[in-house]
């Protein structure tokens, strides 16, 4: 329906402008009877929809809302590194909405992992811009095809929980282009989210819903997002500086305060009209969006998205570990089922993604309907309330271990360990867990740990067992997909998106993880997960982009499509990927770019691009990635621009981050020059390596040094390579300090003068 | 002599002022004839005087000084944390200074070891600023107590050769307090240098020659610096900058360029004649002392100095290894001595600190006399001009080594490898130096190896070899230090002021060195050194401090005088070591100081205290440390000031940063009260855990939740932790985002102004 919405903003009071500024209530909108505008309501989650029923009593709605499919957390969708299988969720989601009458949907979630104690990690998918900002896209294009918005967030640089609402966090301007935006960057660009959530931080020292760079120069005009932005539940600071910095929508409802204030600020002259009306016109566009896509009476199949979950969550599994091939299992024998998470399962995150599901499959109850020939037994072994050890627990599950062909331990997190909140200030698990496994591996040498967690652990058993099976927090139909993993009805094929470190200390950020009061520095710079591992060569527990599979997968004719390429064209890189095992099986073919030489500081390697292929026994297929500027860029602070230095790139293919299996070189040539103007303190090395300077001030060293005692000193000194290092490192005006007979101020004044003249002018 | 200075100056014209403030050419200062002020001479050299003849035509006499003695580099002189022995070096160096009428001896340095790559490292005490400050204020003491001046340099933050005349050291205030200017705080308020030298570097944006905040608030006004400042020889970028900043002597002679610009600036009112008559003022100090001080025909015993460079030398290694107690050797049977370093021994670093030694013993010569009954063979192994390997040579090394007892290896860096003025890039030795070792092992497991080189190196095949001795850059004695070492003549006492790592890509500050173009950012901010192998768990090849004896040394009996004591109260800390080998040796007691818990970030350990004793075998002796308020302290940014934090610390002592051998706790409670005005974004957590305003708090939070649906809502989560750590981290003005009910902006206004108006006033 055709509107004109611009007609509508005019015949709209101040007071009337302003109130659409701000919630009605927790989750709805305003809207304006007279003018025929309603009042749309959004919900939380990403994973799963979490819509509040008004007339409750507890109107953040975290654990009444009406129940909804459970997807697995953002971390395993990204573990599955298949972007269309998060496609049909978000589809999934749109339907969920629909038949709600939700029109906004406030995910996914885009933050980085900068550390793993991040108590919202799980709503987060990587540690890697590249990867999150594709699985934000789509998310955010399943959901939005189906006529539901969605709501990016946390924008931006918000990794932590501790001190949220107030902490400043420091990072340079490089890393915050190359690291944190760059993974709300693709997804705005590729699929255009109905609405931005700024975050509650401050991004050096500006409130981000305050942060006129973040949430208008940079979302709007650079990257074009056009829908509106809203703030977190409460991150509104001062409303006035938010509305002009380009925050359109306060949430919750401020009670008319927030309102108040726009009105005041306008009529005193503090806050041009036409901001207002800016704000009201994109919050408006999106309302009628959404009111032209609402269908009427829309329902869903419950099943068929517990099915899909289930898939999902199959998908979004890890096998980190495999010795002596214990897995998959066989579906007879005797097995053990050991650790409460089996019947009592943790499937889902603590905070606002919180679900109420639709149904529940109990992982016991999966694992039992599975292994039909089998004999199954059960010990609880630990308490999940408590730390405490249980003696009784830890014998009985023993004595079920020692029965038992092989025992499979049920380990993770309590809820209490991680949410939405607080982050986590150590990586164990709970002692009875740890105890559990060191119990159960005097008696029994089968172990298979399946993991319920919603970010890394550190594991100083993982010697002690044969099998580890990463199942994060897989939603309502994890137990289902557990058991069809084990008993291999189909191949784990997820890889990790984040890096198990050995360590917590280990991780980059520890030295300055939470950070002092207010002010938390991001001194690791580019240098998050496996960019850090790398470069420091510390091996990590278990790397980036790592997953088992039941089969295996040969790499095979890597072609790189040019020898060189300018920055403003592309190339393509094809690879033949083939099953060489016995049963089907899903492989994640990941692509590095690594930048030979660079004056630049830059990460050993980075992840450019992937490609997850599903391969029967014996069967290859080619796969062929795209690359562009962006994929051999860095982030100029000078240009203010991504920027490709001249010169050799390695391209590398392999399994994951720590697995490269081919490898070819290619030489990308900038097309755009930088040369910056000549001054005093520009060095002679620098101006000596630029053939248009070389020959004025080669000239010019000699003319100074003529006849004075100090120019024939490289003859006299012994160490050669000492001489050339100085005057490689010694800045124009140091010819004066050391030459001042020949070479005084005003013959450095004319040099400079004649070296800049000299540059041509930029196109 | 009584002078009345100020008079003195009263009576110069303005051109006479300002050509106080250069030099007169590379080496000595101006003087004033008609006014009866003389011209002063310097010359370079902390570990030995490098006075150039003023007639030779290399006027900087980089390698024609006059014959002096050579004592080892300061890294060697570090090691040896032997506070009298250094201040004995300093006296003798002031002796040769007196004899060679040199006034001032430009030296030492106590820049901290940020890299291992640093060209310079060599000529700089360690990575530790307490340990560098106390070596750099013992070797003031020496050399002024003659009469003679020092220089210290440079300050600051001049960590690096790479681009060192305009890289810009971007480091945060609190690391340039704790690290970077500490190293050089103790030495000026301890010793008082007659003068400071500023370095070529930019620090925060500015040229250290220009930085008022260094060169007059800190090192003056804080620290109470009496003398003058000099510029490092060509590090001054605009002279009147510099003067106004508090550089007073600009080097070398810019041919009155400097002068006139100075005369110019005071004419135009851009520079107040005050200025420039204090650093005149300063300056004539400082010649006249140094007239009043020059004891006529003065001369010392080359001999005598010898000796003392030998026994410093032998203070000054370090037995990194010593399995099987491969040391000492026997005096008898059979020796293969195989490396060019044994007869082309390197024994100082490349540079304005090389000197023209006085005497130089030759090791082999000295091992030859030393093992008097034992038959020596030579091999050279490889050459030192070049990294290529020479087959023949590697195989003639094999056959003595295969024919001798144990094979000593004269292993380490070529002076080509590290110099004033250029960085290494890895820490490699030549590869012919690494393929001998490797051919060496194949048929001789009795292997030795004796290192010169300024600055760690890797190791790769340490463990292929028996002993290891770190003979530094020892000096020309060290042919018979190393000698008397080997042979057990004395036992080795040195101790390493340096972390070895395992590799390069280990030290913290790899990730940002050199920097980018002009700018390098100390990203690892207070973790250097040991403070950040400690923190990280990165075990080093060698930990700071260690270093091993032919004897053995045992810890008894830490008492910690106190309990408790208040931040302006000291306390004193005894141990008892006791010698329970068979030899009689020096044993270095490191103690450490650690805050055990602590709202801002610190390292887990810091040196705030050593003690070298000499004991017997059987002896023990009790040695007593005093801490005072810097022991607790970091330097807080927002007081500006040295602050503890009331809380328990533990003091630990040991042998080196990783070996404490015993430890206790002990309560310091802080005298200065911290409370910062309380504000719309100061956490409700933060005044919660303040009795003074937690009543107030809790009251109005009550009051706001009063009936209000989200009031309840901590009965309804399921996860209370979440509620309790939102409600921590909820700034005050997030009460009325949350409850804009009850809790309005001029409820928000009211509860800040009354809880700003409980705190009370500061005394």
């Amino acid at each position: 329906m055709t509107r004109n919405v611009k007609e509508l903003i005019g015949q709209m009071t101040l007071e009337e402008k302003a109130s659409l500024c701000s919630g009605l209530n927790v989750w709805q909108l305003k809207g304006i009877e007279r003018l025929g505008i309603p009042s749309i309501m959004v919900a939380d989650g990403p994973h799963g929809l979490r819509k509040q029923k008004l007339d409750a009593a507890d109107h953040l709605g975290l654990y009444n809302s009406v129940p909804a499919t459970c997807f697995p957390s953002a971390v395993g969708l990204a573990s599955t590194w298949n972007r269309s299988l998060i496609e049909k969720v978000g589809m999934a989601l749109g339907e969920e909405c629909q038949a709600e009458d939700i029109a906004i949907l406030l995910g996914p979630g885009a933050n980085i992992k900068r550390s793993p104690l991040c108590g919202r990690n799980f709503e987060y998918f990587s540690e890697d811009p590249y990867l999150s900002s594709e699985m934000a896209a789509s998310h955010i294009k399943g959901v939005q095809s189906q006529g539901v918005g969605t709501s990016l967030k946390h924008f931006a640089v918000n990794n932590q929980e501790h001190r949220r609402m107030t902490v400043d966090a420091i990072v340079d301007e490089r890393t915050l282009r190359e690291i944190y935006l760059a993974s709300f960057e693709q997804a705005v660009k590729e699929s255009q989210p109905w609405t931005v959530m700024c975050s509650y931080n401050k991004v050096n020292g500006e409130f981000a819903s305050e942060n006129k760079a973040l949430l208008t120069d940079i979302l709007r005009d650079e990257w074009g997002f056009e829908g509106f932005v809203v703030s977190d539940w409460g991150a509104v600071n001062e409303r006035e500086a938010g509305l002009e910095a380009g925050l359109d929508l306060e949430m919750p409802s401020s009670n008319g305060s927030g309102d108040q204030k726009i009105v005041a600020a306008v009529r005193n002259g503090d806050l041009q009209l036409e901001t207002l009306d800016l704000a009201v016109e994109r919050i408006l566009n999106i309302i009628f969006k959404a009111v032209d896509n609402k269908k009427v009476n829309a329902s869903y199949d419950q099943d068929d998205h517990h099915q899909l979950a289930r898939e999902v969550a199959r998908e979004s599994m890890v096998l980190l570990k495999n010795e002596e091939r214990i897995l998959p299992l066989k579906k007879k024998g005797s097995i053990g089922v050991i650790g409460e998470f089996a019947k009592e399962s943790r499937f889902q995150g603590g905070g606002s993604s919180h679900i109420n599901p639709s149904k529940l499959d109990n992982i016991y109850d999966e694992i039992v309907k599975t292994a039909s020939n089998a004999s199954v037994q059960y010990a609880q072994g630990y308490v999940l309330e408590n730390d405490s050890v249980d003696v009784n627990l830890v014998e009985e599950a023993k004595k079920i271990a020692m029965e038992s062909d092989v025992a499979i331990l049920f380990i993770g997190l309590p809820e209490r360990y991680e949410s939405e909140g607080y982050d986590r200030v150590h990586l164990r698990i709970p002692e009875n867990q740890r105890i559990l496994i060191e119990a159960i591996a005097e008696v029994q040498p089968r172990i298979v740990v399946v993991l319920s967690n919603g970010s890394p652990i550190e594991m100083p058993w993982v010697d002690k067992v044969k099998g580890i099976l990463e199942a994060y927090l897989g939603g309502q139909a994890q137990g289902g997909a557990i058991a069809d993993l084990l008993f291999g009805t189909e191949s784990p094929s997820g890889k990790i998106a984040e890096t198990f470190p050995k360590q917590l200390r280990h991780n980059p950020s520890y030295l300055n993880f939470p950070g002092e009061g207010d002010k938390v520095e991001y001194k690791e710079g580019l240098f998050v997960g496996y960019r850090y591992y790398d470069m420091k060569g510390i091996e990590p527990l278990f790397p980036f982009g790592f997953g088992l599979s039941y089969t295996n997968f040969e790499y095979l004719n890597l072609v790189i499509g040019k020898e060189e390429m300018n920055d403003n064209e592309t190339v393509n890189v094809s690879v033949t990927v083939k099953n060489t095992g016995d049963v089907a099986g899903k492989e994640i073919i990941q692509l590095y770019v690594s930048d030979v030489e660079s004056s630049v500081i830059r990460p050993e390697k980075e992840l450019k691009s992937f490609e997850k292929v599903d391969l029967q026994p014996g069967e290859e297929k080619e796969i062929t990635f795209t690359l562009d500027k962006r994929a051999f860029a860095y982030y100029n602070v000078d240009l203010k621009d991504w920027h490709v230095e001249s010169g050799l790139f390695e391209i590398m293919v392999g399994k994951s981050s720590a697995e490269i299996e081919l490898s070819g070189q290619l030489q990308v040539y900038s097309t755009v020059a930088i040369r910056r103007p000549v001054h005093r303190n520009t060095t002679i090395g620098e101006l000596m390596s630029d053939p248009l300077f070389q020959p004025i001030v080669a000239q010019a060293l000699a003319k100074a040094k003529e006849g004075s005692p100090l120019g024939n000193m490289s003859e006299s000194m012994g160490n050669s390579e000492m001489f050339k290092a100085m005057v490689k490192f010694m800045p124009l005006r140091g010819i004066s300090n050391f030459f001042p007979e020949k070479f005084t101020e005003e013959t450095l004044d004319t040099l400079i003068k004649m070296l800049n003249s000299t540059i041509p002018e930029a196109k």
